[in-house]
């Protein structure tokens, strides 16, 4: 297709909620999306037929971890990502940059990339602009993300307008080092940043708004802050994206983050929360959180979820899952995270109906009363 | 059905070697069979889906274990085992005794049963003959399990002897503790044990087929002893069993065990050999073992078996099996133990076709040369 048709189309909004699709090199995304985690080449305890079975649309993969084990060249040797884990739909790549800022102590940051530390073995490495793009394009993903550096909460004014110069620099040099449709057929999305200060975020989605991604990312937020904060910088910046690209919040995924989300604009969400909760043995059900471990569930004959149609809760009882969870059985991680990934997926696309009938608003107070803040 | 119909049904012999049916209370099994143990109401990793998708006829709970968590009471509340965990197929339940044996210094063993420690809270508990039948009608399993003694490998004369005396004393009330057709409908099956001395398994046998058990078990071997005592035993003791009444050898499951089990007139087998193998990487193929962590598999397109049709070896490639094993990631506990149990459900399969086409030494030699001792 031409590199210049339109990718993203927005087929209906409710307010600021949008519904829509999403052309990628592995299909089409229907917007509102949920994107589970599948750091290391799977989704912790799933495989490929557990996320076609469950509708995932598009997963994520982790570049930190896939770079260092089992490293991007071996699985561009294999074809790819898509073809190394038997996964035929999209997939998300990060650009590192979150792990990496992560190793506290272990890194290095300068103008030009930053220096670290294995967390495996402690060898040396270096990630550019440029390494994360190249590193991405041996994945194959089908949407890359560039290098940004993810301000830690409580970072000043001044450590946050520095880093933001930096990120800005570094969208730069990522775009230039990969053209769609001439270097090779991805999609690549720009990341804003600013921390917790309106005017950095306004001159970072202004700064990165400027440069032609297939799409634009509010990076920073869900890392520490309170909800009020995170949904007030949402409320400040969503606006401030193009409407005629999809908009992925990064790194959030509690139910009501999802509903406030959408319901300022945002099209595309990511995060392990709902996986590891569910190894943990929180779920998320129609009806509030559900602590599996709890004893009022041992001799529960009910499933998690009477709304719920994911393989756990139309086979499964409460008893059965407390007696695997409580029994550490390998089954428990499983079962669980088919469901809090089902009921998030579910939840978009209950998201994504109301929206096309105008009734996102009602959508919105019914959660608010499951999942108050 | 009639109670006293014949339960077991061989339909062709090759030397010692017999094909047969077998009816239980959830269906009929085709011998010579493998079963899996789902030692906590769950096969290790893997759910009854994974389970029927491979062909297992017939899985094995540990009453030991649901005895203590989460209690055969409370799982007789919830209408059984099966329905608990959601396997409709039949179940055989051990009686507990091997696994409370084992538990060394937290036991003392009297005429009447033996009284142990949990090895969860330390909590004191005493199973007769009664109460492990009890346990497992609670379980509602298709085949119980008689108390038994299995004696320690190099035990001597006297102490097996002795213990002898308590094994058939402790069968025959468990007999009378339950008689299928009036008590239930369960199967309930004697064991023959006897230690490394051919003069104590042929009065063990004499013992336990004098009481009218619906199949009968070799009990107490693979518990250190070599190949060539285990298969002596096997040798003097399998002929010592009636032919009309199905033969289970106890415990054991590496492939040519089973090869020569079978070749011995053995129906049945259950082992945790095949799924704990699998969880440290350590997979059965038609080509030998693999171990699937060894860097030569690091780039190996190719499946872990060329002619198997497990969901494992139709999907992942050994490099993929091998990244998951060394990034410790969840799924790679449930591949290789999807592809460890098809391969020897496979295995039984193919020597019970063996046995039917009387190729069944050809088969013998084939595997013998894969699997030398």
């Amino acid at each position: 297709m031409n590199a210049h048709a339109s990718l993203f189309t927005c087929q209906a909004t409710d307010g600021s909620a949008r519904a829509g699709t999403l052309i990628t090199p592995h299909g089409v995304i229907q917007t509102p999306i949920f994107m589970p985690v599948g750091t290391l080449g799977t989704v912790k305890s799933l495989d490929p037929h557990d996320l076609y079975a469950m509708g995932a649309q598009i997963i994520l993969g982790n570049t930190y971890h896939l770079y260092l084990r089992p490293g991007d060249e071996m699985i561009a040797r294999r074809g790819g990502l898509h073809k190394f884990m038997r996964w035929d739909k999209p997939i998300l790549t990060d650009s590192g940059g979150f792990q990496v800022f992560s190793l506290a102590g272990l890194r290095t940051i300068t103008d030009d990339g930053v220096e670290f530390s294995s967390h495996i073995d402690g060898s040396k490495h270096f990630f550019s602009p440029e390494k994360v793009i190249a590193i991405q394009t041996n994945l194959g993903s089908d949407i890359m993300m560039v290098l940004d550096e993810c301000v830690p909460y409580g970072a000043d004014h001044d450590y946050t307008a520095k880093s933001l110069k930096k990120t800005t620099a570094w969208a730069k040099r990522c775009r230039a080092a990969y053209t769609r449709g001439e270097t090779g057929n991805q999609l690549m999305f720009g990341i804003v940043q600013g921390g917790f200060f309106k005017d950095l975020r306004t001159q970072s989605a202004r700064e990165i708004t400027a440069i032609p991604f297939e799409g634009y990312a509010i990076g920073g937020l869900s890392v520490g802050e309170s909800k009020r904060e995170m949904l007030d910088m949402l409320e400040h910046t969503t606006p401030l994206l193009p409407s005629e690209k999809p908009r992925y919040l990064m790194g959030v995924g509690a139910p009501m983050d999802l509903v406030n989300g959408i319901r300022n604009g945002v099209d595309m969400f990511d995060c392990v929360l709902p996986t590891r909760n569910a190894r943990n043995g929180t779920l998320f059900t129609s009806l509030g959180k559900v602590n599996i471990k709890r004893a009022q569930y041992r001799e529960d004959d009910s499933p998690l979820d009477p709304h719920c149609s994911c393989y756990t809760c139309r086979n499964f009882s409460k008893a059965y899952l407390r007696h695997l969870y409580v029994s550490r059985e390998l089954l428990s991680y499983r079962l669980n995270s088919i469901h809090n990934l089902h009921f998030l997926l579910d939840l978009v696309k209950k998201a994504r109906k109301a929206i096309f009938e105008g009734r996102y608003e009602m959508f919105y107070k019914h959660w608010q009363t499951i999942y108050p803040e």
